[in-house]
């Protein structure tokens, strides 16, 4: 294998001679290798990183603190990579020391060799275009890394936010589907009062429509970056205008409403958005595995369980029972959900971990950020297309259960009050009776008043009591 | 002990004669002895019970559904409770099966027996008003108790904001007070570049004030109520009229903007708004830690630590080491943090197990919560008035790492390139030298030039460059 | 009220004559107010602090480094400690700054107080016996509060211990009971192959069965303390044999195996064993939260649910929803549950925090385990009493669902294969003809055959084929 | 591609030709696309997965259950598996709904395949040996599954072990090379008592070796599985002797000590021993943390820090601040300290979520606790060769930073008491007074009794008081 050899503060250091990246990234390959997972597994923050680095070469130029040459040349290699060419090249580990240091030299060496090459010049002849004086120009790290991770959750959530309408669209056209059937609702598992199949798939589209606009509000928290601060926030090394410049080149490039914060120390440190934005994640995988739950519980049996609604069989459930068919599907939306309530834990443990004008352990936050993104999107779409799309109701056993229950005595306590109706509850249950004959017996109301009262339909809404 | 005798469906039970709650109560008091806080331990959560009562009355008065004298016996019983006369009738313990059942009747025993006092009938003469037939009509606990907590975190939150605002204000005071002394900022706990001890904990007041920012937002979501759908959100034995006119009554008595949820068999089951209220706390309470580690690194020494700032000793700091004083304010802040964040698990363990048309586990949710508001708040005050307001800088000692450090040398890459500078900042580490005399010697920089770029001051905001 | 002045390194304090505890214990009480729960919460941990102190006062006796009379006079201030008639002077906040130092100087102050009115003196006047330089001799906080703690754990667990082992037997019991009653097994909620109730209640019982195991073994870790390493584990200020003397004492006045640990300066700072511990209590509790499902699953119903077995009714479950009796106890244990495994998150987060020679949050790591433990033990305890003794089996449910199911099937693969096996499920399943006729008619087996394979009870073990 | 196709009992499915896996593979990889990492990222869950294959054909094999050629080719294909040549047929998604029934089958049908080859036969053509009817004759997933988890865990833990060691060996190392100097302790970030740099690393050695001691005892649980319980743990389909056999078999092709679990019903559904090995695995990763932490606060500056230690450089610490190099190796420490944690959340979650006799949610129990280990495992190498062994002392700055501090007055506390001691420590902090000047001064004790107090080495270790 061809080398090439270059230097940095610790020495020389021979890397494979093709490729774009140069010592830092080699360093970083060497000393990380804790999952195997690189950041390029994340495609966003790639090209993030490419955008803010293309934002801040124009406000170099901008300010004349960078040649017109180097700025087109830095821009052209940003372009390339924004396009996806060059994702391998984006080496390092996930999980990282160094506050993200490695994933930004990694981009800036990338960006600094391609553009050599635009140049003509050979890799890794940083004389003539450095990846720390130039495209790293009026950047630290600790500024240029999280930008470009706020910027990668937003391009990362739009495509989660259509899965998860796709999903909420499923939910609500079983919803109109079933909006006939009658069944009876439980709490506590334990017989409640009728409603329909309808209400309840209806139920499943519109939580999670909530947890759309949530999304869209913590992705907000977003847009608001440091870029300017550089080191510690104070913005050392960096011209008055840069800041504002620079951000106002990333919101055009990338096409995010991207602002500078207020106070630039405090965003230095700062990991609060993204806690909130995990803490939505996690929110959001708690109502999938809820309905999740829901649905195998619904779809038990198919002889010894509820049995209201039946799941599209997807796979052979059993390597020894023959025909069993398992809820698969929402068995593996349970897990991703306990994967990103997990991650989100990391999260929380790295942020609190944050010292003084920096949190060192921004990777592995931004890490979990992305991968509970990913995992949901695949799971939202997995979950819409091999299961809800497919779920058919049994009608007969709804309407079964329903009669079976004793549940509608509920709609006879506005008229003869809870303790009574408490009383023919438990008769009915233990003799077996129902509850219309032991109130047409005891003479309490008449049949024609029962029939309007006990009429399952009746109990779906509010109801004019007369 | 006087006892009277209280009869439901499980049969008769002596309860003490003295007390205005009833069997049911008694009932829920003898099965769960868990933790042994009483509900009464959140006084906002009575109260909040107390005014769901008094707007249901109202709402089942207007629609003469109740009549006027029992309407104002019972609205005259939940004044009283909101004035806080009874909290010691509210006893069943904040665990508790039941989805909040138990604290449900709790309101209306204790309610029915005041109102009948009123009336001029006995405790438990129910004849006249019963807990559930009246007090408790055109409602379920699965409405009425969701309705409460999200009014009653509504009270506990609003004085934990003024003892945040309070908290800020004093970083804000201490942020003008070290406004000019400049210092070494840390990233990584490395020596980075200056800034001022003013800087800093400016950023300490700004990121919490983020967090007021995030707290009223998600206490908004708790807004929405479910009132009205009682049982399981189909509203069962309501009026089509009665969830607006409740809502409405709730939001005249409570001053809080409630409204209606736009779907009630989903608000029935839904946790997700207590789910991303608990999130925001815990999102403060890895803030409020990492700034009491902050201030503890800040703080440590008095001889080999770095010793920038002196926290006021508040008691003295060990048994053996005499004159140790410890920071013993904040390491309490980081405690209430890891139990906030503990009680964040509790709420996202309950939050995933609901089932089906509601969710069992609500009291642990709502326990978790108010008792992380109630814990906050108490911290909140402690570090302000025991830690903030009497923290002083050590100039001198801050003056002294600084011209100590090389960190100084970050200001010079713009003009002598990153390359040339990691190595002078080498030598100047390894030899002593400063990094103005290796500069000089090499004649890289005048001594003039030198004097501009490496004044601190000039490295605390974004500078013209030349 | 008469009031008395103390002394510390911060000045004079006024406190109420009356009380045992000194001028530090009153910083603290004034420093702390987070939860509102004192020390005293835990008798278990009143009664270790007061085991140690007195250990570590025969030790310096032995060692002629206390005088005999106020080696005595200590003594007996301790043993009335633990006898139990001064737990209300133990006063500090469970959550507290300082690694325990205010609990320890509660301790000390209250035996010095006590000890200096054995001898005839005033509270307060500690020229005759100090709280630091007699009660604290050879000790710092930072080796006789931890020991202290390990110790009142074990005293914890002892109880906790006899309440999981009387719940276990509940189960066994059950087991017994339903030993004939044959069943369908459930996997992925998806109707299995039978196996009696029995073997289900029984299986209850061995899977706890292990936690005790488990607990002990963990409880074992807590034996070794670190006392006589006093501040960092050196030993400083104490006398060579001083260590071994005190952890011997230790052991008798305990009755405990209590040991000294290897390496004190290692176990100054480790929270290895409380880490371990907390996560056995975490196991125990998902086991327990596991169960409690199982039972509601079981339970569910009572006319459109599962419904195999009745749990004992406790309290009527619904205010609204008449004759309703909800699993009230079971998801009390779940909500125990939840707050358990918290718990072990508080204690995680805490134990990572340790900084150097010690862990500064040590108050937090032992307030959630003794709160874990009493807990678990009041749950288990209504588990087994207010549950578990009482529930009942649905004989005729159990048979009518096993009769309905086709997970037979099973039994019959070993003899046509799994793809035949599998096609005639399904047609059973669609058809609703009886596994058993499909095979006859198909000509498969004989009904002999059959009658033998099919025959639940031979599917309740392993079987010889032939 | 050449494709053939295969039948279940959802119908025919094309598949590529060349894979050895067979239609319910190509189900599952269908179905599941969360993670994209497939099992076979985990090679000891392969190797078992082989294992447990091959000795349920042996043991079937003994009861004539199976023709010896069947058993010969069978053992032959897993042969093939366990020697690594066939990890890239182990294609099913680490998160995947069906309690692993997939993985199961992925297993058996590359298993059935390369039989079949070994036959003579071609692939799919099942009619002569098929994946249920003969590679997984006996089993379930439900025993198969777990067993083979269990063992790769036991393969797995293996290589961490060693690592863990090497890491203790370096923490010995320098344990002795740093035996003399001697520096101060610290508590609580405050200044202590002295104690040598060698304790301090000693004492990172001892506690790591205690969680290889837990790891033993944990991994032993694992050796406890429920191969032949089938389906539920009743053993269906199986020969009374087929456990026995099977397990047997299963331990001396392992090499490992696996056992047959007492009761197997409890055994199928029980996650006690995952739960508690994770929450171990959770404990090393506490541990490591809180090394890390203590390293990086040990070695920081290099100027306005504590500087005690140098962690050895590793890659350029900035990209904007020259010569800056940071504790990349100690945070990546760190943020695998949090996924891990994070892992056990998940673990936690899917423990606390299995249903009656089975917990459907073992795969990703598997998932993480093997993650996990990897992990740790890659960072324990990286801690030690890349930090660890280079450290170097700075004994300069051991020894200024003691001789400036006033802790060591706490030796004079047994001399001149606690009160008088706090009160000299006092005047020196405030004046920069020696204690020993203000001792002598005020005549409490001479220079010689000073000089042999004060001694920093008679600190270190317990010391006959005279």
């Amino acid at each position: 294998m061809r080398q090439r050899i270059e230097h940095d503060l610790l020495g020389d250091l021979a890397i494979s001679a093709d490729v774009w990246y140069g010592v830092q990234t080699q360093r970083a390959v060497n000393n990380f290798a804790i999952t195997g997972i690189p950041i390029s597994h994340f495609p966003e923050l790639v090209k993030a990183l490419a955008m803010v680095k293309w934002a801040a070469a124009k406000a170099n130029g901008d300010l004349c603190l960078l040649d017109k040459d180097k700025v087109d040349a830095i821009v052209a290699a940003c372009r390339d990579i924004c396009e996806g060419h060059l994702h391998d090249q984006f080496v390092v580990d996930v999980i990282q020391g160094g506050a993200g240091t490695s994933t930004n030299m990694n981009a800036n060496e990338v960006i600094a060799n391609l553009a050599l090459a635009k140049l003509g010049f050979q890799k890794g002849d940083y004389r003539h275009l450095h990846p720390n004086d130039h495209v790293n120009r009026s950047q630290s790290t600790n500024d240029a890394y999280p930008t470009a991770a706020c910027l990668a959750i937003q391009f990362a959530v739009d495509p989660l936010i259509e899965t998860i309408s796709s999903l909420i669209t499923a939910f609500y056209k079983k919803g109109t589907e079933f909006k006939q059937i009658v069944k009876m609702g439980r709490t506590q598992l334990q017989d409640a009062v009728p409603m329909t199949l309808g209400q309840e798939f209806e139920a499943f589209g519109v939580t999670l429509g909530e947890d759309i606009s949530r999304l869209r509000e913590v992705t907000a928290l977003l847009c608001e970056v440091n870029l300017g601060g550089t080191a510690i926030g104070t913005g050392i090394n960096t011209h008055p205008d840069y800041a504002n410049l620079a951000v106002g080149h990333l919101a055009s490039i990338s096409g995010k409403e991207m602002k500078l914060a207020a106070n630039l120390v405090e965003a230095s440190s700062d990991m609060g958005a993204f806690v909130a934005f995990s803490g939505i994640l996690k929110r959001f995988a708690i109502k999938l595995s809820k309905i999740a739950n829901d649905l195998r519980l619904l779809s038990s049996g198919p002889r010894t369980g509820i049995g209201e609604i039946k799941l599209p069989p997807m796979q052979p459930g059993s390597s020894i029972m023959p025909g069993k068919v398992n809820p698969v599907i929402p068995e593996a939306v349970n897990q991703t959900a306990y994967q990103v309530i997990a991650g989100d834990l990391a999260v929380t443990l790295a942020a609190e971990s944050g010292q003084l004008q920096l949190n060192a352990m921004e990777p592995v936050i931004i890490f979990n950020i992305l991968n509970s993104i990913k995992m949901l999107k695949e799971t939202c779409l997995m979950f819409e297309t091999r299961c809800i799309q497919g779920i058919q109701a049994d009608e007969e056993r709804c309407a079964y259960l329903l009669n079976q229950s004793i549940g509608t005595i509920t709609a006879l306590v506005p008229h003869i009050g809870y303790a009574n109706a408490s009383r023919i509850a438990q008769t009915a249950l233990h003799t077996g009776e129902t509850v219309r004959s032991l109130v047409v017996n005891e003479g309490i109301l008449s049949a024609e008043e029962l029939d309007k009262l006990l009429s399952p339909q009746s109990m779906l809404t509010p109801q004019f009591l007369s």
